[in-house]
């Protein structure tokens, strides 16, 4: 037996259940009763985005105020994901988020409009007439060191998007929605679609695009999804126009425009640029940071003084403790990766990677820090770390620099204890204590961290 | 004799006649008499930024319409710069500009107003109550090859401050506006000027202040000195106030406020952090222009893509030639040099160096887009450079990347001549042909560079 949920109470992972879950046959053809006449929109991959896109996607509603989609989410039968299929069918969003309206939507959909459910069984592909691909596709390993030695596992991916061609209609829309490597749409996700329908006898080309979601940590998250303008681009005409008509049905506000790109690769270029941008800037901030802490100078203030200057500085980062989250740490791997593997060109990005390097490390500086105030040797001293997520008021604790700190600390010999309103449980660093009562904690802590 | 001015009809510079302005003292005590009961600002160093600096203070009006300060622009004896001398007294700006309203104003205060003279003599600091110190100081080489070789030259600039010294009043405020090494106020310009006066027999510290300019090029070059808002700082609480409300009282509009900073270090860190943050995202979209070329994708669109995100990603720049101009190509330096130098910290500035260093390499980009076009050997081809200065709708050729390009594309043999209807010399490359007739050119030339 194994659990798989991280939120609320735990479900059990039962391989004999589960294995019902994908082979009911009966199950499967009431849901494809329920389909009829409906336009169904299936998500593959209930992580983080993808339950969150069920949600954006059950939400719309026609004129009527009636549901326009049908929504399946689909995920694997593994003790990894089988739980977010239960977790939602429950009517429950599968993580903890800051956004309550998440978990709204979701119980709304599932026990109210009733157009909103979730499967481990990939026959249900062949209902829907748009496929979103939530999977991931996650930068396995790299040592931050500025190299190339980037290691993608692409495996599950392109097995996702074969499951996708195995089952899809003919004429069915796959979109990429998953950030991902730049040339992935064209050099992974078509021919592994490709192939499957092939091997079915369809020789018609599939409707695939790419659109890359924008969704923003934090209390809004659903609202990102809905009413942020996107990037999407198809791998010909038709894909693209299917792709414009589909976001745009899902768009609140029609004053929201999306922008379509000549090709999978700019979009896929798009969003990686985007993050790559951010990471750069905040990695030249901290250049910055030590330069003015050497010459006795505020930066905080002179930044402020800088962001005066709306348009062309007013995004200038501020000194900080590190960098965290799942995109700004990886995203430029991406391009890397994407731009050497997939496409085979030298890409050049050493700024870029260098950036991510300065990010990883900047944690380490305030151990530094704390060296200058405690004495080189911290053996014993007891800190208390102030914040492990990524992101205030967020509980998220992906990539967070904390951990780079904590592992540090915790390898110079601190007696390291953790306060965070939002985290009760570091999933990362679960043997790593909690202080609830932060007075107490001041009051015998040698020093306190706050990130 | 040698001749000095670069626009308009030439001046002779003769040693003689220069002297006299010096030395004049019946002219030093008229010009005492006409500024006796008058607020009396002095603007030493009669540059672009000086120059308009003079018009932008002679321009300031009481409620009652009559001018608010007699202004003395000063500058020295020489070939170099006394010519700037005599086309202020001439009613002129000594520059060319895309802003019409220098000129005018300039007319106006010498001519109307009678409220604007300029002089060679450094007595005349005795009668002022402001001091704002133009004067540059300049790298004098840098290899931009990310190395920490830089050479400046501070000997003319701790002169001129000595000059200050020398002849200032008791109780005047010496505003130093030139960007500046880090450091340059504290420990260049507060010790000349205390030295000087020590031996005056003044032991009351000068009132100092830095307070950086923010002007713009182009067609509202004098409306971005009165009407933006800026950072200053003082060496002392009485400086910091002394310069604020001397800025206050210049500035156009009551709603644009001025930003005081902590410490003079910290004013002339933000102005070269401001520049260099510029710097330094033209360098990281450079690199990933020359990916997204590699890739087949339209970077410009991809930015445009990215450029909807308000308030973080709207002032990601466009792919480009290079940069130039005056400051994006330098200010880094001086932080390098100063913080090394008078601050003698370990400034860590790598990658902000390093972008400089790409952005110098940018043009050499073009060259080599050339050699893919027409050929390996570039040697005999006809190419019109078109665009030599820096900026769009400018005559500004300092440092212009077109210099670059230029020195690159004749030393590969290219036969290269120039177009630009700003431009009717280029005083860096005064032998290369220009041609004026764009149209004939077209039609011999094997390719043409927009820049």
């Amino acid at each position: 037996m194994r659990t798989g949920s991280i939120s609320g109470k735990k479900i059990n992972y039962d391989r004999h259940v589960v294995n019902k879950m994908i082979n009911d046959d009966t199950q499967f053809h009431d849901l494809a009763e329920r389909c009829k006449g409906k336009l169904v929109v299936a998500v593959q991959g209930l992580g983080f985005v993808g339950s969150a896109v069920c949600a954006a996607v059950a939400s719309v509603v026609e004129k009527s105020g009636s549901p326009k989609y049908f929504v399946i989410g689909v995920d694997l039968p593994t003790p990894e994901s089988f739980w977010k299929v239960e977790k939602i069918n429950a009517g429950e969003m599968p993580f903890p988020s800051a956004d309550a309206s998440l978990s709204e939507v979701i119980h709304h959909a599932v026990k109210k409009q009733k157009n909103l459910v979730a499967v481990c069984d990939p026959r249900v592909y062949r209902l829907a007439s748009v496929i979103i691909m939530d999977v991931q596709l996650d930068v396995a390993a790299y040592p931050y060191d500025g190299s190339r030695n980037i290691t993608i596992e692409t495996t599950g991916f392109t097995k996702a998007a074969r499951e996708i061609g195995r089952h899809m209609c003919e004429d069915a829309l796959v979109i990429v929605e998953t950030t991902v490597p730049i040339g992935t749409t064209e050099h992974i996700v078509a021919p592994a679609i490709r192939e499957e329908r092939k091997l079915r006898g369809i020789t018609q080309p599939a409707l695939l695009a790419h659109c890359y979601e924008r969704v923003m940590p934090g209390a809004n998250y659903l609202k990102s999804i809905r009413a942020m303008s996107r990037c999407y681009s198809g791998v010909d005409a038709p894909s693209a126009e299917a792709a414009g008509a589909f976001l745009q049905s899902i768009t609140e506000g029609s004053e929201v425009k999306h922008r379509r790109m000549a090709s999978s690769t700019a979009s896929e270029m798009a969003k990686l640029l985007e993050n790559s941008y951010r990471a750069a800037n905040i990695a030249f901030i901290h250049e910055w940071t030590l330069l003015a802490e050497k010459s006795g100078v505020n930066l905080w203030d002179v930044v402020d003084a800088i962001r005066i200057r709306k348009g062309t500085h007013d995004n200038m980062r501020y000194p900080g403790f590190g960098v965290g989250g799942y995109c700004l740490t990886k995203d430029s791997l991406l391009a890397q990766w994407g731009g050497e593997n997939l496409l085979q060109v030298d890409t050049g990005l050493d700024t870029t990677l260098r950036a991510l390097q300065t990010n990883y490390h900047m944690p380490l500086h305030t151990l530094d820090l704390l060296r200058e105030l405690l004495g080189e040797n911290l053996k014993g001293k007891s800190v208390v770390l102030c914040g492990i997520s990524y992101l205030p008021d967020v509980g998220d604790t992906r990539n967070s620099p904390s951990q780079i700190f904590a592992d540090a600390a915790l390898a110079a010999g601190v007696k390291l204890t953790l306060h965070d309103p939002n985290v009760s449980l570091w999933p990362e660093r679960p043997d790593v204590p909690f202080v609830h009562n932060l007075e107490a904690a001041i009051a015998t802590a040698d020093a306190l961290v706050f990130t």
